[in-house]
């Protein structure tokens, strides 16, 4: 039998030439965004002002099922590309487990995650239109410092909306922002209107990705030449995360191996999006049937415990809705909740998708999976970001089953970064300060109440 | 012609099997070390109290060409090697230089260095001959990073010194140690003589390597089955790092590539003997002349500026003595030196090598050094070292020299690491807060006056 190897990188030839997308293959498709100015489904131009137009388009594109990546993301990409889809001998070893455990790793660049997949198209298509300025929000940070490594290498000016809750516990990552020439500000703000209001509301608000994004949206379309750049939730970030899944998929067919459970962690769904995608294209063309589990925070669990509703994107409420599962767009996590994974919401196509029973969701507790993260980080020598660590802990959930069982399952769970920049969470948890939240039915309140009534959808 | 790919990786099957000794090849030997309690050339045994037997023989033996790498050792290696081998597409655009660039990048590991090649053979032989405890220094802390993850994997306790003005300087990467498990201790410290007697002369000392050396070889030699292990400069972590220039050498075999220039940075010589090693032998042996060049601080200037002597290795002189480039084991760096770089001495095989001709020698101040990280940064994507970043201050200098000339010279150099850890450093040079420093020669007086007096040798 032939040794299966510890990393498999694809070469050049081998890496996907078009990210798939997985809405032209669903048999019932998302819900479509309501303009909350005219309560009529969006359109495409609708966006315009907000995303520049290739994005626009790509956005609301359910029928192309590979859209072709341009030649000079190609490029861009095989600075940091093919990611290694690592086989974790050691940490089956260590678990005693028969199942065969794969991770694709995704923190080999210095964003520190797969965020950098859809920054560096995003950078694209804006300069390509001939835009000069971006704006973005950023919670833990690997999005805006993957978008400011990206507006670096296009020549595109940039401002980040750093949740301040992140922006003070990772005092350094605003230098790596700054440092590929990047402004960043510490959201809420007072630069903007939406800034300005929930300060006013609150001036020690510590932030939410929600605030931040009403701010970078405010921000670009009240400025000449500027679009706004999501690092999640949105389809076409999905199409482009696409890569994650299309090169796990290859790495898996040259070594014969296809997985019987695929885990990733779910924050807006950006990871989780993109590595599943083309096994999700199988389990709804009946060809596979692999379990697909989203793994969110008990803190923040959008899947688990919100509802199936339409919701604003953003905390001002000024973004199209989008029907999705969402704790309502006034939900802000718990101060004690360390990395991202803190949005209200969830992409609309993983919310359908797991609303039509073609996914599974968990969520942790973070002392637990700082558990598993120390142990992995031990194991496989990788100290991973707490995102990641979300998909290890149920990862190894599912491995020690196995050994239960004596199932020799295939686990193949995504790695989404690395923790450098996460050590006061780690500090925390090392010296046996680290709390774990889990809200109350009542905690959960003031964020359904914020969901915006649509007579005739949801009244 | 052949496309030559962005990410160079070899296959499992081509990672070296054997570490590459390249005194066995080495037309004249480095001068002997000399055991200061007999003032006679030291036997492998002298060494015993200090390193593990293995090691102690590694350190000694100038005969063995090929050194079998242990199987468990080579599979720790797979899980981060090999290392990419990396043409610098993008840096040479920017520049505008006919030039090829290359480089071997050794960040893609959670040590952010190639100090994990040494470190998991270290803990693995300490491992073999049954001591449960291993002591060290780190300056930069990737070594303590290093030798903490690989003492974590084969279940050793580890103690760390780590300098001063790094442990406050670098808030998080003593959490990162913690993480796997080690023991910190901020040197000098009042844990052993050697650090008491600094700390009394001087009490607000912000340490040097050489403080943190003789303070972990005390711990180490003071305690029941514990060795001290060593990060640089020593014949056997050269041996060790030699995967660096023999996957350097396979990974350009495969396009049919030699480098003309070959560019490390050298504070004690790991990373630049590791990666030069076969390059080296080819330059002895007269089957190629590529231009070697090590690159050090202006701040730490032992090569360009030091003496050609016997020196102690610790600063309170108690290891046995190398012959060596040395600024004088009293020496300690400039307090606004940033990062690594700050060993007083260089490597015994290196010293030798430039002593006799093979090797080149630039020093660089520091300010011009982050220019070219940043640089780097922005069309590479990837955040260097400190250290890292003077090998490609000179990698820029010598491409914009062939920019000139229209020479299309192949130009190889070694990326050991990344920067995440050295934020503070970046944030001082983009606030404009960094500032330079040459040592006049008055400055470097009192280092040259610790120089021990060796009748018949150095009087």
């Amino acid at each position: 039998m032939k040794t299966i190897p510890h990393r498999i990188y694809l070469t050049e030839e081998q890496m996907p030439k078009a990210w798939y997308n997985l809405r032209a293959d669903m048999k019932q498709q998302p819900d479509p965004m309501i303009n909350p100015a005219t309560m009529q489904p969006a359109v495409e131009a609708d966006l315009y002002p907000v995303f520049c137009k290739e994005l626009a388009h790509q956005e609301m594109d359910a029928e192309t099922r590979f859209v072709d990546i341009p030649a000079e993301i190609l490029e861009f990409y095989k600075m940091y590309r093919p990611s290694p889809l690592c086989r974790a001998y050691e940490l089956e070893k260590a678990l005693g487990t028969p199942a065969k455990i794969y991770y694709k790793f995704e923190g080999n660049n210095t964003s520190g995650s797969h965020k950098l997949n859809s920054a560096v198209a995003q950078a694209y298509y804006a300069k390509q239109q001939g835009l000069t300025t971006l704006t973005t929000e950023t919670g833990a940070g690997q999005w805006g410092t993957a978008l400011a490594e990206a507006c670096a290498f296009f020549g595109l000016d940039l401002t980040v909306y750093m949740v301040k809750a992140s922006y003070q516990q990772k005092p350094f990552r605003k230098d790596v922002i700054r440092t590929f020439g990047a402004n960043i500000i510490a959201s809420p703000s007072d630069t903007t209107e939406a800034g300005r209001k929930i300060l006013a509301h609150d001036p020690d608000c510590t932030g939410s990705l929600g605030c931040a994004i009403s701010e970078a949206v405010e921000k670009a379309v009240t400025t000449e030449g500027c679009r706004y750049v999501l690092g999640s939730v949105l389809n076409q970030v999905l199409l482009h995360q696409s890569v994650i899944g299309l090169e796990s998929e290859k790495a898996l067919q040259l070594i014969e191996e296809y997985p019987d459970i695929i885990i990733g962690c779910a924050g807006g769904g950006s990871n989780l999006g993109g590595l599943i995608a083309p096994f999700m294209r199988d389990k709804i063309s009946g060809k596979a049937d692999p379990r697909i589990i989203a793994v969110e925070p008990a803190s923040c669990p959008s899947l688990t415990r919100g509802r199936y509703a339409y919701d604003f994107c953003d905390t001002a409420q000024i973004t199209p809705m989008a029907r999705m599962y969402t704790l309502g767009s006034g939900f802000i996590p718990s101060a004690n909740h360390a990395g991202g994974l803190r949005y209200h919401g969830m992409s609309p196509i993983l919310s359908k998708l797991y609303h039509d029973g073609y996914m599974e969701a968990v969520s942790v507790e973070q002392s637990k999976v700082f558990d598993a993260a120390v142990f992995f980080a031990k194991h496989e020598t990788i100290l991973p970001a707490p995102e990641s660590a979300h998909a290890i802990r149920t990862a190894i959930d599912e491995a020690l089953k196995c050994k239960e069982t004596g199932e020799a399952k295939t686990i193949l769970f995504g790695l989404t970064g690395t923790g450098y920049f996460d050590m006061t969470a780690y500090s925390s948890y090392l010296d046996g300060r680290m709390t774990d939240y889990i809200p109350t039915d009542e905690d959960l309140k003031p964020g359904f109440d914020s969901l915006p009534a649509i007579p005739g959808v949801q009244d």
